[in-house]
């Protein structure tokens, strides 16, 4: 996997729901920035598969091959995450 | 919505996967932290609804009540997260 590649093909088609650094946008977007590899992997197949079903999801999902889906996920698991829980 | 409630049924029931401030520690799991509420909400009820499936996720949301998701999604979204993007 190629997480620059990753890198830009998340800034054309992912950021503008997704964030440019990964965190949400829009309040029905995940937040991806810092996700785990193998669970931004399942995610995307199962959006091409059409097991897992969402308007724009479904629609992004159908046009990536196999590396896109490995380059996008090593590229936003590459980001770190910091949490801060409220008092 | 009920943060506090959530947050003490997160504690039960979702932070072995998911980790106690919603960074995942299995591979396979997603990281919670300050996910949106709206995707949160809507996570939960496609698990319990059977519309989204996991092994695992499958079984924990069908003992969820209505207000569990709220207070659940309510937690979740609560933890501020920051993302630093590799160089």
């Amino acid at each position: 996997q190629d997480a620059k590649a990753g890198r830009a093909k998340a800034s054309a088609q992912c950021a503008v729901c997704h964030g440019p650094n990964g965190i949400a946008q829009m309040p029905t977007a995940a937040n991806l920035a810092g996700q785990q590899e193998l669970y931004l992997i399942k995610a995307l197949e199962d959006f091409r598969s059409g097991k897992r079903e969402n308007e724009m999801m479904t629609v992004i999902a159908k046009g990536l091959s196999d590396s896109d889906v490995a380059n996008l996920a090593a590229w936003y698991a590459s980001i770190q995450v910091t949490a801060q829980t409220p008092p």
